[in-house]
């Protein structure tokens, strides 16, 4: 029997952890044959290379895309956009894939959905229609004009895919992954926890509160971004708990946020702050899980946040119009707002769980469809 | 006083035709500064090189983009989008726009528009909304989604838009800058009108009917190109009058139609078809507008051909669902059907004029609306 | 056993010439494994896509490149020789090969060094050593200085790599793999030996005498193509015999002279000359080797043609200072002294074979010496 | 009257402290027009940005190119290579430059060098006949035999030049425009030296002894880098004394050393050494001058090393074969033998001054010389 041949490509760490259980599923299942690709900054070192996790977690690897362009700033964002299709186009003419999956809203997912429109090959979808601020709003809803099959997380988002104008029988309600993850969470840490990751900076006590913070760039306001981020350090900083800072992702500006955590750690030489690159996605969960507050722009406070019920401050325009649980307090860039903001989630425990981005069973579901559909290349917009 | 910067890029012969008025207009205000950049096919000699018709009508051309990689095929195609977009991101760091306008829907449009996009330079777009065949009609959306500023050219194609979530302060319909053309076109042929294109083939003789061909790849059917283009030609060869035909555009697919045009031409010795690359806009109108029927899938027919009220047979789905007027048969691919709907055709003289893509001012309304606005990068789905 | 990987580019009709008996020798030994990619102008229908012929010759392709920016002017040619290398990369990494072989001295041969010497996988090269014009002058020579093994033609060529540094012990003289063919060549020519290949133009009789033209564009003489072109049109047209004229390369200036071409076929409607894009090698040899006279600046007057002791007028500088047997008669671009030169080797019946560039066993030392050899990436200037 | 436009790219740290003078003495020639472009790790926040530097040394930059692809892996060596051809085509199309003058041996400066020739420019080259390890030994040499001019430093480099084929009346013994600054150098160094440079780890009191470290990647030996930087950090720390410690270059095997010397810092906190980006050409020259021993395998050790008679530890390969003066101990990868070879350098006080690679006025030759020649782009090998 020919199996179909699903090419997908995990191009960060957050887009691992939201796609992770739909490859452990799509390798089950026989009618399925994953092409598992890996990219952008998930093969960087700089931002914790995902080759080693990915394979232990029992995937192969069949491609290995080199597309960043360096420089964190919106002429090589484009730029590496640009690089990433000559690459993928090579890649996708060797694979030959049935179905090409791509994850979420950045540049590469938008490379991806180019590569594979151009060459003809069914594009699925996930994350579509959700609602957000920076450039990865536009390019969400783009790549939705150019997909074939859509994987909402939630109701809103696929009525919203809908009224873009897709074909209401090829968007399925699946949940997102990452709630499957969060779901089965194990959340006892353990003592070396967080010896294991590295990181620098003074030592993290797990069996004690601690924060987490992670703070990306907002494209759209390239240029204020050393500005945003002093912002949140004044605040985190004034917060006298340890913190777990992860450093940004690739965006542009990126460099602007380092620059600044960098100097706050050579001068300050913050006493409660330790910075980490990457986790794997369970542990990551495991992380917030057991954290107090997570503070900063990260959608997995909304998402997952959501779902654990944790309390969580949002600062700027980075998630602004996203669907939302009731553990997000939003904040302006303003480092007394954010303080404020922190301090009262300090005093909530918990927040009840809440179900908008899923219930657990999203990977099961996107591999079933996946090994079900059949679908036409030709596209017409749905009015 | 500064003058707002827009960047225009005119990538194909029908690219100049739907914007050429609005450069002109663009021009005259003193509030606006044209930076027009060619690339893509208008830099090809095959295609027929614009440089000379664009200098020639007045106009400065301040970059010049190659970028198309050679095959034809869906591979090269994505690879040709990639390339763009390393080129433009280029460009526009050093002609720094205010303003970047694209047109339509091809890939070196969508090309211009990421790069654009990522680069935070307001974008405006022409031929949003309409509805066709090809992987046009994902990418046109796409498009439309990553614009900030759209012109459309109907009032459906209006409607379409703001359906898709754009809002509707930011989308005006100006109607097609064709058509601004199409309205001033001089209908006199002159004796020599084809001599000078050189071209091959018999000659033509412009004071007695002649039919107009333009047949395109349609790129999601790539690999069906040799088997529909013979269809065509046998259906134009076996009706006996005088044909000018057009080549293809760089589209997947493109080679296989040149083929067989090539191959029917050496063989057959067609003696009333002659081959052309290209006319300059005002030309391509006056061939039309006193040709008895266009034949093929070419949009002019739909566009100009409504206003001009011109005989056409419309051949596949490259322009299926594509608003028009009654000037159009549609057929398959079948020979038969296809000489059947030209016979028909060429009993009737003319159509009525209709409006349906602009009434003759779209130039001067778009060049009126970008010196009056002021645009966010930061989009919003608009629900 | 583990079998040695030799990875080998064809990137056009030349150069597929050239090698051919090395890829069949290399195939045939047990301790090597061939990879063989084609890439450049050999995947393009425009020249004469090589992939048919190759596969029907019993090779398996592993890979295809499609690296050529449209435009054959200076700048596309920079252009595509960087495209090349961002491909190539993919490539090798991909097939993971012991020794790359690159052949001769054009832009994608350029590229395959970079790509191989960068990602420390031993270079070998053929046609080092050798002296002409044009910026393959320039480049062969910078080939050499990144190459690790070296397969000269001649005992000049071996002298002068040695000369410029290179380590004697990695210079193989092993001639040139296109005399093996040449050697083997069945000087037959069947009837319908020209009505295979189609081309355009009057038939040509097999039976009676006739010419082959090949001129390519001369790439530091850019601009000047057109120019050069009339004036061999101009003299091969005033010799009124038959004519087999092939159109030239890919390099810039190619479409000036295509372009030249094109203008006189359709004016003049000549009645003696046929155009063809391709030959595969064994039909090109029986092609030259049935002519009265090869003319304008192709290497294969000079290599095969010394071999098969053709008569030759070579014209201009692209072949500048090659070595040469007693075939060729040189002629600057002027149409009175190349038609002179013309009738004057119209006179003469053939030359004297001579073996200056191999004596027919070159593919067997070739693949022998890649089998024994072991070779360090590092190198070090020789003096 | 028209000037003569030279194009000079400076792509890195070392790029510009050798060329600096050179581009002081162009600009202020009349003839002559400098058109400096910056690019590769030059612009890169990440290996200490130029932009500012070179501003404030009053050089207007005309260009800036981003062609870093990230990974420093052979792979992504190769690539950026493919990349920075794409760049700088465009941008020499732009600027057309009369002549193009690149620096050394790196890949960017292959880059500019197949860039320049493929358009027609002709090429100057600085550093050319010189011998090293490294892929660098192969590219600059492939550089040499594309340069039209030559500008070596060294008599022995002048004659190597010549021997491989170059025609001597276009090769120029200018020495390094390096030595110019070396010359000017004011050995007083500042209370406040360091601070200004930020960098990480304990203060430096540079009125005590210290030591100058600067380990790179030796490309070719790819993959060892980890285990070779160990040696360096176990010898340099076994030392006792005040130790600046740069970060290596781009080169691929650059993250090895990095990931080396930040965990050797996070887990060993090390009190004497500090870590430093980068520093300004002539900050450089004075923190040699005033150190006791350079260690590593930086070629400035060896260039200006040699003339300012400063004790240097060369490790490894990279430095293989090239021309040097006294004040060099040669060592392997052996942590013992680094060390043994540190402490007989901490004994001596300074070596005598060697004239090596210039006497002082580089720089003014090379202008003088640019600002006469009349060069053609079409070589021929010179034997």
């Amino acid at each position: 029997m020919l199996r179909k041949k699903i090419c997908i490509l995990v191009n960060s760490r957050a887009n691992y952890a939201r796609i992770k259980t739909a490859l452990q599923a799509i390798q089950k299942r026989k009618k399925l044959q994953l092409q598992l690709v890996i990219g952008a900054s998930a093969v960087l070192d700089r931002f914790g290379d995902l080759t080693k996790i990915i394979k232990k977690d029992g995937f192969k690897i069949v491609g290995k895309i080199y597309s960043i362009v360096e420089g964190e700033n919106p002429t090589t964002m484009a730029k590496s956009t640009g690089l990433a299709i000559i690459e993928l186009s090579n890649l996708f003419e060797n694979l030959k894939p049935d179905i090409v999956l791509t994850v979420a809203d950045r540049f590469e997912t938008l490379a991806t959905a180019i590569a594979a429109s151009y060459m003809n090959i069914p594009l699925a979808h996930t994350q579509g229609g959700e609602v957000t601020g920076s450039i990865d709003e536009s390019v969400r809803h783009a790549i939705t004009k150019l997909s074939n099959i859509h994987f909402p997380a939630t109701k809103l988002a696929k009525r919203n895919i809908i009224k873009m104008g897709e074909n209401p029988k090829n968007v399925y309600l699946t949940g997102c992954p990452s709630i499957d993850l969060a779901k089965k969470v194990n959340p006892k840490i353990s003592k070396n926890f967080f010896s294991y990751y590295g990181g620098v900076g003074p030592k993290i006590d797990p069996t004690k509160p601690y924060m987490v913070v992670l703070q990306h760039p907002v494209t759209t306001e390239y240029g204020s971004g050393m500005k945003q981020i002093n912002q949140t350090i004044e605040a985190v900083n004034s917060i006298k708990i340890q913190t777990v800072w992860l450093w940004p992702n690739v965006d542009a500006g990126s460099d602007e946020i380092s620059k600044g955590l960098r100097t706050f750690r050579e001068i300050k030489k913050p006493k409660l702050i330790h910075f980490y690159k990457n986790f794997k996605p369970e542990d990551y969960l495991k992380l917030i899980k057991n954290c107090t507050c997570i503070i900063g722009n990260s959608s997995s406070a909304i998402r997952e946040g959501s779902f654990l019920g944790i309390p969580a401050v949002n600062i700027g325009t980075r998630q602004k119009g996203r669907e939302h649980g009731k553990n997000i307090i939003f904040s302006d860039y303003n480092s007394k707002n954010i303080s404020r903001a922190i301090r009262k989630q300090l005093l909530k425990k918990k927040y009840k769980k809440e179900n908008i981005f899923g219930n657990g069973n999203s990977g099961e579901k996107i591999a079933k469809i996946l090994s079900k559909i059949n679908i036409k290349v030709q596209k017409k917009l749905n009015y």
